[in-house]
């Protein structure tokens, strides 16, 4: 849900997609690296720009190890070349064999400007938006983009996705719809992740959000952890319940996710605790209208365009 | 430096560690697994308890991509099984050649039940800590622990990592060191990470932190982007600047971060920006006493054995 229109009905077309078959071409004939858009070496994946002769996105990642494959390689006495041994610490190399060395490679041929960019590692820069920024660059830009909330208002007047939908509070002011995220496949728990999405339209995000919002926002909580863990089984002290801001769109959503899984948004300078928003306003009804809020904004976001022609960063 | 005394220790051993030589046995003789300790599918890393037959902790993980390396596979026509195709989209398995496949294995052999236990994957809980909670539960937890913290004032007292030192403010009430984290090699700013450590002792954590200490947060706040500006040329818009809560160790310190960077514990159930404690703070002096705070304890912390026997969790 977190997600753009068209990301979602991309992930959608997946899930449809012709499995098997056989190859034509060689889908990389030819190819011809153009730039690394990306390299995350902590999960040993790697974004690349290449061409075949047309533009190709090539994303290489390394299969996670199964525990039965591993102990398999373990016993056989797999050979192991030394680099480091210090008291009872070993460090070796391990060549293993071919069945634990698959590489899921992903082909994105003919790719757009727009699939390459989407990969592209970004600049990324901390703005602190203030009041008088807000005002001045922040809600400009939310009104004049009239950003489509059309798939939102779908999912609440049940014209989409209604099967999904895992628990609703009614209510038109007060009331909100609980529903699986489309990150989540929904197989396992451990990466559980769900959305709340309020009834009430125009409240555009935290910026918003005043004592008038808090019987919304106790339910949201409440009933969200509810739900969960009826339908789920997950007590509310391994659940990670926040806002984002900015963001994605801007009808008011909250998210709730596994503790112990790190989904992307949750650290500090995008994630807001609902309960620390919750204890905010009611000790300032005007904590978030006030507040210098601090977050991150990509170089191709317009925003940041935005508040570099403002001279404000 | 976010590091118990036993950690650093280790670290600086492996530094100085013996590299080549011979290996007399097989390592790894006879292995029998015990329990796999935790499994990161996103990071491609594998913890496991085996006997060797002493104990042995066997830790396996992928290593990252070279770009050199992927580009002469991908320009050599790698035989590519086909798993999904869907328009411009394709999903293949591809089996690379040895030279990309190696696996860092690191063995510690004898290990005792503390080495073990400090790679299990503990569960963790969401812990709701009110002001009540933090007088009668963790304050006394705090205190009865007695943590040493030797290894913070030898740094203040220049008697140990002098010549790490980045940047001091010497004043006693508010002033800090600033030192480059241990968890830093120093040898690219994308992971840039340093601490600031205040001088005045006593200031165990956030929730003693009052209107008296905003001399002190402000000047780590700008003299420690300044002095990360001069000497690794990082901007204050690319540093994530934050406290830990519940921190690692009971004296007052603050980690500046590379924005890029996701460092542990970024998150928003265990980091607070340090611009946002100096607003809570100048709008209400006693934010952080009052307020009731979240963060997540692991199964085997003490403090989550408090919490229990309070009835609180």
């Amino acid at each position: 849900m977190a997600q753009t229109g068209e990301k979602r009905k991309r992930e959608t077309e997946e899930e449809n997609g012709a499995e098997g078959g056989t190859i034509a071409a060689h889908p990389l004939s030819g190819f011809e690296l153009k730039s690394v858009l990306r390299d995350s070496a902590r999960e040993k994946t790697i974004f690349l720009h290449g061409q075949v002769p047309e533009d190709a996105v090539v994303i290489l990642e390394k299969i996670p190890f199964q525990a039965d494959a591993v102990f398999n390689l373990l016993k056989n006495e797999p050979k192991l070349k030394l680099q480091l041994k210090n008291d009872i610490y070993g460090v070796y190399h391990l060549s293993p064999p071919p069945e634990l060395n698959e590489i899921k490679t992903t082909v994105i041929c003919p790719a757009t400007e727009k699939h390459i960019k989407k990969y592209l590692q970004q600049e990324i820069y901390l703005i602190n938006e203030t009041e008088e920024d807000y005002k001045a660059i922040t809600l400009p830009f939310i009104e004049t983009q009239s950003f489509s909330v059309q798939w939102v208002y779908n999912i609440l007047e049940k014209k989409a996705e209604s099967d999904r939908i895992v628990y609703e509070n009614p209510d038109s002011v007060n009331g909100f719809v609980l529903i699986p995220d489309f990150k989540w496949n929904q197989k396992q728990v451990e990466d559980l992740y769900l959305i709340g999405i309020c009834h009430q339209r125009g409240i555009r995000s935290l910026r918003d959000l005043t004592s008038d919002h808090l019987t919304l926002l106790k339910n949201i909580f409440q009933e969200g952890k509810e739900a969960i863990l009826k339908r789920y089984g997950i007590h509310e002290n391994k659940l990670r319940i926040y806002l984002h801001y900015q963001p994605s769109y801007y009808h008011l959503h909250v998210h709730f996710t596994a503790l112990g899984h790190e989904a992307p948004g949750c650290s500090v300078e995008r994630a807001h605790l609902l309960s620390d928003v919750i204890q905010n306003i009611e000790s300032n009804p005007n904590y978030y209208q006030t507040r210098t809020l601090t977050y991150v904004l990509r170089e191709d976001e317009v925003l940041l365009k935005k508040f570099r022609e403002s001279g404000m960063c």
